[in-house]
């Protein structure tokens, strides 16, 4: 089993190991007094696993009740924080009851915004099943959902008690699925760690590899998070790829393009324009873009710079101080640099 | 002006003085460099109120707008919360900008949630204008919104950056609504002042004595807050009065009996029957009865005890651990006891 520390201020531990869903009851037990474990999962997730949790979690004493939510991104709403709310309430859950996320990126943010805020915040284990989730947004406490006028717009920073990962349920992922996490994968390994990318690139299978995969992924989120809690400086870098990433998904309107794709995409493109403008070692795109490549995920935005520039500068329009790209020095080395908008112009505008 | 300064995690300061709502700009630019502001206030207070501070803001260069929310407590829903969201959204605020809340309790707990997870948090000032609001509920970040099931069963810890408090705004409240807040006045000095309560005893005018009063109201629980954010503790005490008075306003639908009066009722039959029961010093209910009486608020409670009790035995009954009371050693002390069931029953139902 593999253990990781993330030094927040309430500190926490994420394990990782095969076969580890069917022990989750001893493993929650180790941080909880609850009497109570409510499983929030999905549609998709609940016929396969929410089983194993629950008898697990019986079996170390805890009565559990399961809420399942309706699977989607389209669900990731208020409407559903409101069910959860409702579910824990009709339940009779208190402040010392246990809530334990089981799926996929959007079930643990909003399982996660509904721990921070039921009564006031109430005990969280995340349990995620897709590889998005297990190197990404299980770790390092974003909550949210989105509104109307914009994704993740309301949300809440809100750290587990633990992190619980079995890479066996990556077995029942789409291949899509898994190329969607590999774009995560791939941005740790451009901003820490270039042997990583190297590895990747001879990588025969990421199903076998998937436990060390993991647990180098969630090493880095780990120290970069616990270095920066609340987003305030370098926890920046893990945007990579994502300013025009977020404007490729806006524009696909988040159906025709996947986050992991975008990303992709973005990471590629920026490291094209970051080497042309002389501030990226040559030769870094070209690996970034044979990786993507190799994991089954895209290279070319669909849309012509001009409009993600003007999808950006409308996101960004509030904050006068221009905006902020990730940038490589070369793999494995990230850095911040602010560019203006006129200068974010000439930068993204220039490579056509 | 009294400044008090709340040792929280990021300390604030809370100013009071008459006529401060005028200089609301100068005070907020003290301690932010946001373009925007954000009021979030209710229709009973809108027209009182909003011209001015929006007037002084705008003076100091900030943009404002104004966002009324319907007033009553029936109104302190997820639906205010999101229509909060859709404004600050609409008007473009980024993480940057700072939330004014103006008005009362409901207003605070909802400005404040809306505060503490729009973008994962934004800055909040508190500009309280009741008794109930100056004295108690605008300090120690304490913030939420009812759901069906119960009172504040959703809401978040989120102090805020500033509260200005402005006596004057008493002048537009109801006889009422200032013997409300009083309740919650003379709850301070019974768990922390015994002196206050008897200059409270002699006091000609609430109105005119409103700015000691709120000072020493705000002072204790600055004190209390800041030796127990989260509410582990210590906090316990200023909830004196509040499980009986809990039950009361629950059996009257929240309609019949206001907070204020529900806590008086609280407060005299706790001191009674712990007195009764040798726990309380003898003449402490006397006390804290011609106090209510003094100042317009009930001391019997419409409900039999054994009413009150199966309220207050259905909230707790999935916390196996009983019940913790506030009880009075004497007046200006007060302590936490914990009662079984069993215990709680013979308590609660030997005075009758």
């Amino acid at each position: 089993m593999q253990t990781i520390k993330v030094n927040t201020t309430k500190p926490y531990k994420i394990i990782i190991e095969k076969g580890l869903l069917s022990r989750t009851g001893e493993e929650v037990r180790q941080v909880t007094a609850a009497k109570k474990a409510v499983i929030i999962t999905d549609s998709n997730v609940a016929p396969l696993y929410a089983k194993t949790v629950a008898a697990s979690l019986e079996n170390c004493g805890f009565k559990t009740a399961v809420f399942v939510l309706p699977a989607g991104e389209e669900n990731k709403n208020i409407a559903a924080i409101e069910g959860i709310y409702n579910f824990l309430a009709e339940n009779g859950c208190n402040r010392k009851d246990v809530l334990v996320a089981l799926g996929g990126g959007v079930t643990g943010d909003l399982a996660g915004f509904a721990a921070a805020t039921y009564m006031r915040g109430i005990d969280l284990v995340q349990i995620p099943t897709t590889l998005l989730a297990q190197t990404d947004s299980s770790v390092g406490g974003k909550t949210g959902f989105n509104l109307t006028a914009g994704k993740n717009l309301a949300g809440a920073f809100w750290q587990p008690k633990l992190v619980i990962i079995d890479p066996n349920t990556l077995n029942t992922l789409t291949a899509a699925l898994i190329a969607d996490g590999m774009a995560e994968v791939i941005k740790y390994g451009c901003i820490k760690n270039a042997d990583f990318l190297q590895k990747l690139l001879a990588l025969p299978s990421v199903i076998d590899a998937a436990e060390e995969i993991i647990t180098e992924c969630v090493q880095i989120k780990a120290d970069i998070v616990a270095a920066d809690e609340f987003e305030s400086g370098q926890r920046m870098l893990l945007n990579f790829g994502h300013t025009l990433g977020h404007a490729v998904e806006k524009l696909s309107d988040y159906s025709g393009c996947s986050h992991g794709q975008a990303v992709a995409i973005g990471m590629v493109q920026i490291a094209r324009l970051a080497e042309n403008a002389g501030l990226t070692k040559p030769g870094t795109a070209d690996l970034i873009e044979k990786l993507c490549l190799k994991f089954g995920l895209p290279i070319a935005s669909p849309y012509k710079m001009q409009e993600l520039l003007g999808t950006i500068a409308l996101d960004k329009k509030s904050d006068s101080k221009g905006i902020n790209f990730v940038l490589l020095k070369k793999p494995g080395e990230a850095f911040v640099k602010n560019f203006s908008f006129k200068q974010t112009e000439d930068f993204l505008l220039n490579a056509e």
